[in-house]
């Protein structure tokens, strides 16, 4: 049997980001081709609830910006600053006129958009937005669309290491004195359990 | 900018996939290495809730068998029958003493395991499994542990064919007589609305 060798350096490069080259811009076209990936990933029953909003220019980035919440575990740390903030954002909604609920539609759709996005060089983060009125709001968003998770994109300017978690269990993430960020994962042997 | 053809194949070949040379087995050195794919995925939090069990011997399959549900949208369809059934399945669990609530955490792990499987030659089916009491006890799963996604398994032996979502605009999938799966798939200028 042939190794996965693609996959798991993919996966394994594509660690959250959370400061970005913002003066490297992302195109319309890039964001689609990574939406036509999440467009061909599973959905429960095929039903496909879900839609996209895309943004990559300025403006438009300045006003998601505003109403996303970045790195809960970095108390003392409120975000990117400007300009090392995303150049594009792809806005995840489910359609109410197609599904009542979205199970876990979004996230499947939001792990292809990311890997793909590694695969172009790009990293970001996943921001889940359930009940963000404001951001609805700001972007027009019509009632019948709920707004489910925003996908931040950008050149990566931070350096994320792995480690494995230490005796205490501890899995929350850490920046040390040079700003890399450091992100303990649990031994495979302890989360296999039967 | 490179393109991103790795991962669009890959996306592309990982349709759900519902019948299997079941005599074809999978090694649990397999199922690890998919297991490690997830933990090495994203996590809301970096919390890790997730757990796993993994089965591959033919007791353990027909046990797990029994309690999935298969293709909603073939009402005549009761499942793969004896001889196409999956080698192998990925259990996921929630430790409720790591998290209360598991965001998608277990589809961005599903999707990465359906990836690095459809890698490996492997096809498979994500089985939604909230509230599954049946199979939590017939596994013997602590109460501490929430049954969340099973994903099943195997050498795939079915033709699926992707396809656009006609005028009409259904979705669901559907088999032609000679078995052939169809996917009808909405278009990309239908699911980007801004």
């Amino acid at each position: 049997m042939e190794a996965i060798q693609v996959i798991r350096d993919l996966v394994i490069a594509n660690r959250t980001c959370r400061r970005f080259y913002q003066d490297v811009a992302i195109e319309r076209e890039t964001l689609r081709e990574l939406v036509d990936l999440a467009r061909l990933s599973a959905s429960g029953g095929n039903r496909q609830p879900l839609k996209y909003i895309l943004a990559c220019d300025p403006q438009k980035n300045a006003l998601i910006f505003q109403y996303l919440v970045w790195a809960g575990a970095l108390k003392d740390w409120p975000g990117p600053s400007e300009g090392e903030r995303p150049s594009a954002y792809i806005v995840i909604l489910g359609d109410t006129e197609i599904a009542k609920s979205f199970g876990g539609d979004h996230q499947i759709a939001a792990q292809s958009i990311r890997l793909g996005a590694r695969e172009k060089g790009l990293g970001g983060c996943m921001h889940a937005m359930a009940r963000n009125d404001g951001l609805s709001k700001a972007l027009g968003i019509q009632p019948r669309y709920e707004l489910l998770l925003v996908v931040s994109l950008g050149k990566p300017k931070e350096k994320v290491v792995l480690e494995t978690v230490g005796p205490d269990g501890d899995t929350r993430y850490w920046r040390d004195s040079d700003n890399v960020h450091h992100v303990p994962k649990r031994r495979l042997d302890d989360i296999i359990i039967g």
